[in-house]
Formats: C-alpha cells, sequence, structure tokens
C-alpha cells in the first residue's frame, strides 16, 4: 500500500461527480507464466476500494485493458452504484505493459526481447494470479470457502473477462463482458460489420446527410497508398478508447478517426468521389470491399514491433471461437449504436451465455455510473447484471 | 513424410503380437506459444496410421507422455481395436522434449535457457496447434464441417488429454483420461492416498507377510539423509511408466521402485526397523508422515535444473483444481490396484464427466490391445469408452 488517492469521475457531458478512493497495490507476478526460461517477475499494480466491502464479501475484479488502470476505473461507475448491495471489494487490475505495470521500464516497448511478453494470454494469466492473492489476503471468516470473483471488464477489457471465465472457469463465478467484440476473429463475421453499424448509427443520428458526407472520406480508400502504415488499426484505435458516454462523444469519436482518411493526404476533396463515382455507386462503402489481408497485417507488425502474428488461427485456437458451448456464466451486454458489437454475443447462447443489445446504448455505457437521464435500456441492462451476479452468488454458495 | 516403420507390440506377458504400420511425421510448431520474444520453431514428431481412416471420418489423437511417442504407440492398442468401427485416423504426437521432439537438439537439457519451455501449458498448445493442421489435412469431404477428434492419453499422458479438453474444450470433441492423477497438487488429495493404495493392492496380491515384509524396507524414511536427492521423484519415476500390463508387472514395478529405499544405503537390515519400532508402533507406514515440503521440493528442483516451480498453487489455477463443473466430455478411467488412481477421478462428476474404477485394472490397463485373457472389469471400461466416444460423435455431428 503506497499512497491514498482520489479520483473525481466527471462524466462528460454529465455534471456528476463522485469520488472514489482507492489504495494503490503492487504485486509480483511470474513475467512468463507458462515457460520456466527465468525467474523473473515484475511489479503489477491493482486498485482497491474497500468502502463496501465488508469480510466474507466477495471481489468485484475489473480486468484492465490498453492503458493506465485509473482511467478504467474513473469510467467504470457501476461496480461503486452496486458493490454496497452485494458488500464487495473493488479491485481494477491494470494490464501488463500499460500504465505503471511495465516489466522493463523504459525498455519494455524497444525490442521483441522485452515486448514479447505482451500478450493476452500472460494478462490472462496475471489476473488469475493476482486473484488468487486476493482470495488469501481477504479470506471469508470462516477459512472453507474461496472468496468468489466476479470479473468486469469493457471493449478489450470485456473480452478478457469473458475469456477470463472461459479459460480459467473456477477463477471467477462469473463476468460481465461489457462491448466485447470477441468474435472479430478469422472468417468469425464479415469484416465489413463494422462500417455498417456505422453507417447505420450514423443514419439514425445524424441523418442522411451526414451518411453521404462521410461517404465522401471512403473515396480515399481507394488508394491505399497515400494512408498511414496501419489505417484500420489508427482509426480502431480511435474510435475504440472507452469514452463514449453519449451518442454524441461517439459521433465525435468516430469523425476524429475518419480524420485519418480524410486528412492525412491533405489533397482529398469531396467532389475527388465524382473520380470514382462509377466504381463506388450503389455498393457505396469502399471499405466494404476492402479485403482483410493476413500477410499484410503480418508485414505491419513486422515492421513496426519486429514481431509476427504466427498464425491468423491462432485466437480462434486459443478462445475456442464461435462455440461457446462449454462456458458459462458470463454476460455479453453490447450497444446497438457501437460497431464494435457487429462482432459481439448479441445472442443469448445458453441459460448461461447472456447476451443484451442495449438499444441506445454506445461502447460500454452500462459500466459507466448511473445517471437519471441513461436510457431506459441501460438501465435495464444493469438490472440484468445485478440479477446475473446474485445468481452466480447463489449458486457458489449453494455448492461451497 | 519420411518413413514407414513397423512396431511389433508384444504385450508382456501376453503372447499376442500385432504389426501397426505408421507414417512417421513432422509440425513445425512455436517453441513459445504464449510470448512474441521469438519466432523459433522446432520440430514436433507425430505418427499416423490411417489403415482404418476414410474420409469424414474423425481422428484419434494420442497426448504423448514423457517419453519417445513409439513407446506410448506401442502400449496403446486400443485405438487399433477401434479405430475400425470409427473409421479414425490415429495419431500419436510426441510430447515436446522427449524423443525426437527437442527445441534445442543436445542442448535442450542443459540449462534453463533451452530447458524453460518444457511446460505442460506448451505442450497442451503444441497438440492444439497440430490437430489444427491435422483438421486442415484431413478435413471432411463436404468442407463444412471440422474433423472431430478424441483425445486419449493414459497416466500423464492422460492428464494431458483431460487437460485439453477442460482448457481448449473446442479443439476435442471428448478426451479419455486413463489412469491420470490429475488431483495430486496442493490439499487436492492427503499425500499418503498412494501408499495407502499400495499397501492394499499388495495385501490382496501377496498376503499380509508380503506387505510385512516391505513395510520393514520403510524404516529407511526415517533417516532421509541417506537417500538420494528426490527419493520421491525417484520411487515415482519407476512406479510411473507405462509397462503394468498385469499385476504382476505392477508388483515387480513397485518393488524396483522400493529398492530406492532398501539398496541405496546398502545398511538397511530387517531388524533395523526395531530401532524405531517405537516411534513406527500402529503408524506403521513412515511414508505416511512424510510431510510435503514445497520449499524443499523447489530446492530439489533448483539444484538439478536451475529452475524452481514457482508456486505450488500454480497447477490448480491453471488446470482448476477439484471443480471440474465446466468440464465436458471426460471419461477418466483408473484401475483399482493402481496406486496412481489416488489422486484420480472415481467418481462420475456430471452426466459428462464419467469415472470408471477397474476393479482389476492396473496403470491404464484398458488402453491396451484387447486380450481374451482380459479381465471382465478392463472388457467393459473399454467398451464404456466406445460408448462415450459414439455419444460424443453423435451431439458433433447434431450441433454441426
Amino acid at each position: 500500500m503506497k499512497l491514498v488517492t482520489v479520483f473525481s469521475v466527471f462524466l462528460f457531458p454529465l455534471i456528476l461527480a463522485e469520488d472514489y478512493t482507492f489504495d494503490i497495490q503492487h504485486v509480483q507476478v511470474p513475467l512468463d507464466h507458462f515457460s520456466y526460461t527465468g525467474s523473473r517477475t515484475f511489479s503489477l499494480k491493482y486498485l482497491v476500494n474497500d468502502t463496501f466491502y465488508l469480510k466474507g464479501g466477495p471481489i468485484f475484479f475489473y480486468t484492465g485493458n490498453e492503458g493506465d488502470i485509473e482511467m478504467f476505473a474513473q469510467n467504470s461507475g457501476f461496480l461503486f452504484d452496486i458493490a454496497p448491495r452485494f458488500k464487495a471489494l473493488i479491485v481494477f487490475a491494470e494490464h501488463r505493459y500499460y500504465g505503471e505495470s511495465v516489466p522493463f521500464g523504459n525498455l519494455s516497448y524497444t525490442s521483441p526481447e522485452y515486448l514479447g511478453y505482451l500478450s493476452s494470454s500472460q494478462a490472462l494469466a496475471d489476473f488469475v494470479y493476482l486473484i488468487n492473492e486476493l482470495q488469501k489476503t481477504y479470506a471469508p471468516t470462516n477459512n472453507v470457502n474461496k472468496t468468489p470473483v466476479v470479473a468486469f471488464g469493457g471493449s478489450y477489457g470485456g473480452m478478457l473477462a469473458a475469456w477470463l471465465k472461459m479459460k480459467y472457469p473456477n477463477s471467477v463465478v462469473g463476468a460481465i463482458a461489457s462491448s466485447a467484440p470477441i468474435w472479430m476473429f478469422k472468417d468469425e463475421n464479415p469484416c465489413e460489420e463494422f462500417y455498417g453499424i456505422v453507417t447505420s448509427s450514423f443514419k439514425e443520428l445524424g441523418g442522411e446527410n451526414c451518411v453521404n458526407t462521410i461517404k465522401k472520406s471512403w473515396a480515399v480508400i481507394r488508394f491505399l497508398k497515400p494512408l498511414p502504415a496501419n489505417p484500420v488499426k489508427e482509426f480502431c484505435s480511435k474510435i475504440n478508447a472507452p469514452e463514449y458516454s453519449d451518442n454524441i462523444s461517439l459521433l465525435k469519436a468516430v469523425g476524429e478517426a475518419l480524420q485519418i482518411y480524410t486528412n492525412y493526404t491533405g489533397t482529398t476533396k469531396c467532389n475527388d468521389i465524382l473520380k470514382t463515382a462509377d466504381k463506388l455507386g450503389d455498393s457505396g462503402w469502399g471499405f466494404q470491399n476492402y479485403d482483410w489481408n493476413f500477410e499484410e497485417y503480418s508485414n505491419g507488425c513486422f515492421q513496426q514491433y519486429g514481431v509476427r502474428p504466427r498464425n491468423e488461427d491462432v485466437p480462434i485456437l486459443l478462445y475456442g471461437g464461435k462455440d461457446l458451448s462449454t462456458a458459462n456464466n458470463i454476460v455479453f451486454s453490447n450497444g446497438r449504436l457501437d460497431p464494435w458489437s457487429g462482432y459481439g454475443v448479441l445472442r443469448n447462447y445458453t441459460s448461461d451465455i447472456i447476451a443484451i443489445v442495449i438499444s441506445d446504448g454506445a461502447h460500454h455505457s452500462d459500466l459507466r455510473v448511473s445517471n437519471p437521464n441513461d436510457p431506459e435500456s441501460v438501465k435495464n441492462a444493469r438490472q440484468i447484471h445485478v440479477n446475473q451476479i446474485t445468481k452466480w452468488f447463489n449458486e457458489y454458495y449453494f455448492k461451497h
């Protein structure tokens, strides 16, 4: 325990502020959980809030994603909203290689030798390791049962929460996986799904004009060379941030992302579209015709990081692809306005794998702090989360 | 495909010989499946028999254990016995760091830098990788379904087969895990279970005299220092070989293992027991009082290999401990005479996790080639395997 810090959560654009207090903690975790070439460990940061915790209560465990853990703690007020009723300890675990949890300090990103331990497999094992430590520290009074843990995560963090439950089913009793595009890998969904949802969201929110305006920007897709090395990646990195509390900010983010295409060359004019109008025609969205090319992607990775992804099948082999029949106790929630929902689980899979489609929801809106102005669909989603978590605890205590 | 080799399977002490033909194949697999520090691969050996295979048929996949893969192929005649009725391809995959599948040749065992990639996690990932390749090579005619794969394994290989189904549930439709002591880790079972079964097996097979004779040998346990560095390990290595086709060979093996204690010092006399008789008394089995000491074990590992196991909890964190509720389609078979059965799954867990206790069975007798003289209990176990495999295929084809 180092310090007590106070974060002010200003939910943009809502004027709603709450102060949450965290202990900053660290745990030494193995750099490499799956091999034994060395015994190096590093310090993984996590935040703990015990305001609502009572001995014997569960642990709410946020599986941190690609950024400083404080950012996710600030934007996941839902955990604080529901912790009192469960007497839960709240923990936000930082993802390795982000924030302060960099295994090799400033060298961490300099070469594959250092960066190579950044993988979802290793990150999940960090979380399992930390959860085991927490279960010892926050053991129930009777010393018989383990403290049950619920995983929470949004976006990539939601993928991790779901995978944690799938790959280490005994580490957590259940997972709330918000806006988790776990089916975005090879052949799982058409690549254009993302852009289809962008289109319909823009149509709905901004009208046909807006759509047409944006449509023009796609013309540049015909000329891939003037774009940055990884246009899709850069596009996604802008649109994948966890800041879209509402439709307006979603729109802003997508707009900003699109600048990669519209402003990068500085030469694209609206009427450039005329040049390729015959080709575009009704087919419209140029990006829908952008073929996913693993080799190109692999080359891009190698140029930027000195590392290649090994095989396009790997994520599916690791995480089982679209067959969730052996998983249980996961809620997949997706905002219908969120383009990432195109790769999410949108239908109940079994009685234990629940899907919520939030009609007025953006990227993991349900994990944010509640607000009287929230759409009904978001409120309903949160209620389902509470119901499922209650069910998981009941099952757990019945069995143990 | 390099060569065609012919193995003669002489089932000791039965005079039963069959010739099985294998293609020796190799696949390049990543040295490290979970990190990206390098892109090194190595050649994993596997054996293929397609005598009974018809296009569209399944794959029987033996998850190789600690030794040359030929040894396991020679002693797993059950797969050949049942392959014709399923039109199955038979594959025996070698475990990394054994046989010819050594990633760094002669250097492989020389230092942690080379040896560190020998772990069950990496081995399982090798198998998943190879299965994926096989499913491409031996795709069904319609190109829609993946070829279903059943995992088979005995002893440590049985643990791998079970873990493969648990950790990669979509890689195989089911697993026959014969004599797999998956519950031998921290606090999962009393350490003395193994020796309790040895006692009762010896009592049953050799009478009270035999037991008493052996009992005397335990006296040396009181003097740990004169024993080799890892007495338990050496003991287990002798008793863990896959050669116990019947009670007699089991007895011989245990007897040989016990020599570590009786002959290592060369000074132990039967009447030495008198010296500690007051301490032994009714408690008898000195080994039952041998406390498992993780720190001692860790020190032993470090001395021998320059590597320490990281945390006693790791196997349980990785493989879920005694909670199998999220696993499915595994048959755990154990011979009641086999001391390793003390750490096996001996009761049906769910309708999908079946346990078979083979009353007259030794260490994975059920995986051996059938023989008219086999005890009824072994024949019954094999029939249950066939029934379960049939059920798994039916489920699979119903779903796909």
